[in-house]
């Protein structure tokens, strides 16, 4: 893509607007002297907005959010437990409505291991893996109820929907992903014994994907199952595809192991490019080191590269990454502050 | 309990009756002259019956363990992707059909990392809860269903189905629980920003019994940061609380960060009493390492603690925990067959 890129930036809450700084710092540097040009127009979206104005999005920002290329989004929400966010749901308002609205049906979740970073797991082996989790469907549509709330007959349904629509086409995704990019190995995970319904269409979906794609080698796990072999053999995973509550919970583990969500970034794709992606590190808003200058931006920066290469700009995003690993490995026990990671990220980009 | 107890023993598949047969012999050890005796009465169901006879479990299976006071279970499932067990779905026939009419409404799942077993994790620290698992609800009931199975229109619901009454009651059971016999600090695991219907539900209930425990310390996690903590500060968990399926995911992981669900025992309790109770190790089948003695029986044997814990004999139960805690602190580098496991933790209690 030549010329200009309109990035939809969504600092949010808490650290998202330090960690954003940086990231659009890091972002320059990776364009700078290329054809192309990131023009970032700022929402301001999130806790603080809802506490000002009342509203979470409104069809406005959304229509507006819509008409850019692409989107990066720090985090949101506001203090666990204040008060007067009990009203609303910022997360799913927000957050989830983004994902939902802008059809990112691929939410793209690498975890990597990189050298001189330390895994809570005394042997970890090899750690590089990438999650595709689904984005659109399952326990997240909203589509729940309750009857006779706060009596003691209440009765709270919470249904998870998934389409053949749905499944397969993030199941290409990851087929695709696997045997072009990857190291040729897709593990699907779901809970089929128990959840017989969406476990058959998910089982089935792979199935006959898996029949066009002879050089991937395919497997399954149960969901807990597979949580046990993150923690006793990650190394055995190239590329998990699974469903958005599945995944949701993988990714966090997968973060957790490769060293923190702090070093943890993430793609809400949409494939088809009808909608902006977005991008954003898998941390929160962590309100409790907000405005100290110390977050680590490096997820943010992580999601940068994410972002590169899904509008095309290989060179960039391995750049990035390039740049990243590097200063992961050079990171000692001083602690820098959150400018001080980004302006070294963006010193080795531009050296 | 003074007098005979009915045991309904299910073997099961795979390692289950080997492993069954060291449980019972401990079990025998435990109560050797004492006042309660141990009636053993078994059960072919599982994987291999239904191979025999199609059936997995009949009405009048059902009525006559019912007639028991309690159930020791092994494992139950055939070899995956065997085509002569397509058809039949074991787990939701047998195992959880179990669960759910015998209203086993507490799943109680203890994670211990014992002195001398290694964990996954560099640096565990203490790890020492129990996860009280809701047995009857949530995402478990088999609630779904699936129309134009097939067709790119297909489309497959799971309802997660939750009660007031079925959630108040897990709840007081894990209050009184953590006040009475634990460290008094309270982990409620759910995804109240996602599902909130069911969150909502769980939050007020644990709200509201919170208020009779002045004592216990209160706590909620989303389920995605509860796999964080358990693999960066599993310490901080005393008993957590949960639905069917955030529960059956964390204590996989819980068995895994605990040295292996080798050794993580659970019991399915009725605590009305009006059914009889049922303990399990956590572990499967294990058909690749069937039938040639070298399966570990130790999660077997800490069900049987956890059965005898429940029938009120306290200090036999504490016999076969200290037991199996010194076996395990003297296990050495030499592989031993189950049998020697069994014998070996059997002639620690006659000692
Ligand atoms: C904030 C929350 C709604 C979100 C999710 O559950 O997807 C978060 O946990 C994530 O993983 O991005
Ligand atoms: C076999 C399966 C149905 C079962 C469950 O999901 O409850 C198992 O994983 C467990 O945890 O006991």
């Amino acid at each position: 893509m030549v010329g200009t890129v309109r990035l939809a930036v969504i600092p949010g809450d808490g650290i998202g607007p330090e960690v954003v700084d940086e990231a659009l710092k890091v972002l320059d540097a990776a364009t700078a002297g290329s054809d192309v040009r990131f023009e970032p127009t700022r929402f301001s979206l999130g806790a603080a907005r809802f506490l000002e104005t009342g509203d979470v999005l409104t069809d406005d920002d959304l229509e507006s959010i819509k008409r850019h290329d692409a989107i990066l989004l720090g985090a949101v929400g506001g203090v666990p437990g204040d008060p007067r966010l009990a009203g609303a749901n910022i997360e799913r308002g927000l957050l989830l409505r983004l994902r939902f609205d802008l059809d990112h049906y691929v939410n793209l979740r690498p975890s990597v291991l990189y050298p001189g970073v330390a895994s809570p797991l005394s042997n970890p082996g090899e750690v590089d893996f990438v999650v595709v989790r689904e984005g659109t469907e399952g326990p997240y549509v909203g589509n729940g109820g309750a009857i006779r709330v706060g009596t003691p007959a209440e009765v709270a349904n919470e249904v998870s929907v998934n389409t053949a629509f749905g499944v397969e086409r993030v199941v290409r995704y990851a087929f695709a992903l696997a045997n072009a990019r990857r190291r040729r190995r897709l593990t699907l995970v779901h809970k089929t014994n128990v959840l017989v319904f969406a476990g058959s269409l998910w089982k089935r979906q792979v199935d006959a994907v898996a029949a066009e794609y002879p050089d991937v080698e395919v497997d399954y796990l149960h969901v807990d199952a597979a949580t046990i072999f993150l923690v006793t053999d990650p190394a055995r995973f190239d590329v998990i595809v699974t469903d958005n509550l599945f995944g949701d919970i993988l990714t966090d583990l997968a973060g957790a192991i490769s060293g923190g969500i702090g070093l943890a970034a993430s793609g809400n794709i949409n494939p088809d490019g009808r909608f902006p992606s977005m991008f954003e590190p898998v941390h929160g808003s962590a309100p409790d080191i907000a405005g100290k200058g110390i977050a680590d931006p490096t997820a943010a920066i992580l999601s940068i590269a994410l972002l590169l290469d899904h509008l095309g700009h290989a060179d960039a995003a391995t750049a990035v990454r390039t740049a990243v690993t590097a200063d992961i490995a050079a990171r000692g026990e001083v602690r820098r502050s959150t400018a001080e990671v980004g302006d070294a990220i963006a010193a080795r980009i531009a050296a």
